[in-house]
């Protein structure tokens, strides 16, 4: 039997048991590696961080992108920064909007998305998504457009997603729009880093957003979200997906007093 | 580096750094055994599948007990079947009922538990409690007192735990009580055993009230919980703990579509 294994930063190690090794790739950035795996379909890990498998990755892509628009009503022009693998590309197509920006900083993981998991990969063909192969806290340093709503669909704020987690990205992101989403780690785990991120977040956003969403194969199975809005963040749209549900959204909102964040 | 796993009936394996084994024991019924581990403190696992760290087992023992007595109002005379490691039976206390009897089918697990989890394993010294130890399965066929609250707090329905599942159980606790409430596995993992067993509970109880928590150490982090009771489930006392607030326990009933259980 073949494993392949996350070492967690709860110190917790999650093992999968895999049939295949499909892709293995070091790009300049990160090792990224795709696996057939018994239980969870196809999985893809970078620098052994699991970032999707086929039988949960919904939870999170819905999870990241209906909240920010069920509170903007709907969208037109959109910046995602990173999300390279097309998944939150699928659910922000499902509000047609006019034009989705798609900053990712390694072409390998659109690359292998595209190959091994064409049910999200082969939405960034579709003609409204331009993709910008680039390091996302440079695009949005110079960038002038403005966008309805800016996701940032990073990896672990250590390595490549670092910056994105940064004061000084913030105040880029500030600057072209009045709604920003993110994840933002475990509230279990990572409780440090979601309060710096907050407090960052603060200084220039009116409204704080925080959620959490159940995600099986995320370390602790429990997973942060955060939109930073500079209006009244009230439910608008009231559409329901696999996970995501206008209520569910509500009660995402209603955190266990041992997950609250203090920022 | 020591680890020690759970290969958890998702296929994925969960695996804990430990310090050292403090306790290990093949009962009749069971392995015991005791670790100290890195990151979660002390964890107790039987037949090698976690039951408990000391780490996050606070929000098992809250969920399991404060939504049925927030239904309550207050009790009296509780049952608890299983938990012999006093963490239902602490959470219980709060409410200052006369008596509580626990059946556990393990000495062991009680010894374990007083002996390397003072914080649960003391609380059954508490005069108003009554340990019985026998299999909770049998003593419900013959006992002829009636309770407000019997808590199911067992194992895995695989082992010693399996026969608490059955419909012959569920009738035999439905002639001692108004409210039952007990863990039900993971709403991801586990479907068709939950719907399994909400179909006999609703032969018996008038409601069903099923939600769920997140339980980083559980396989896949979210868990389940079922109360099933005789008059309409609303909430009458509104304390709050660590994981457990009325409003919590409101949205924890608000399951995501594709976690919701068809019985």
């Amino acid at each position: 039997m073949n494993w392949v294994s996350e070492l967690q930063t709860s110190g917790l190690k999650i093992s999968f048991r895999i049939k295949k090794v499909l892709y293995r790739k070091r790009s300049g950035y990160q090792l990224i590696e795709v696996f057939d795996t018994y239980e969870f379909g196809r999985m893809m890990m970078l620098d052994r961080k699991v970032m999707l498998t086929q039988r949960d990755e919904f939870i999170y892509h819905e999870m990241i992108v209906h909240p920010p628009v069920a509170l903007l009503g709907g969208i037109k022009n959109v910046l995602v920064i990173g999300g390279g693998d097309g998944g939150t590309v699928r659910e922000l197509l499902k509000y047609s909007p006019e034009r989705i920006t798609l900053v990712e900083i390694d072409r390998f993981v659109v690359d292998a998305s595209k190959k091994f998991f064409p049910e999200m990969g082969k939405v960034l063909d579709n003609p409204v998504v331009d993709i910008v192969f680039e390091d996302g806290a440079e695009f949005v340093k110079k960038i002038e457009d403005r966008y309805d709503l800016v996701i940032v669909d990073s990896t672990d704020p250590v390595g490549p997603g670092e910056v994105l987690f940064s004061e000084e990205f913030i105040s880029d992101i500030f600057r072209i729009t009045d709604v920003v989403a993110g994840q933002t780690e475990s509230p279990f785990l990572h409780r440090e880093m979601i309060a710096q991120y907050h407090k960052g977040l603060k200084k220039f956003f009116k409204n704080i957003v925080f959620y959490t969403a159940n995600i099986p194969t995320y370390p602790s199975g429990i997973w942060s979200f955060t939109i930073g809005v500079n209006f009244e963040p009230v439910i608008k749209v009231k559409r329901s997906f696999q996970y995501y549900t206008p209520e569910v959204f509500e009660c995402a909102k209603n955190i266990p007093p041992a997950f609250r964040i203090d920022a």
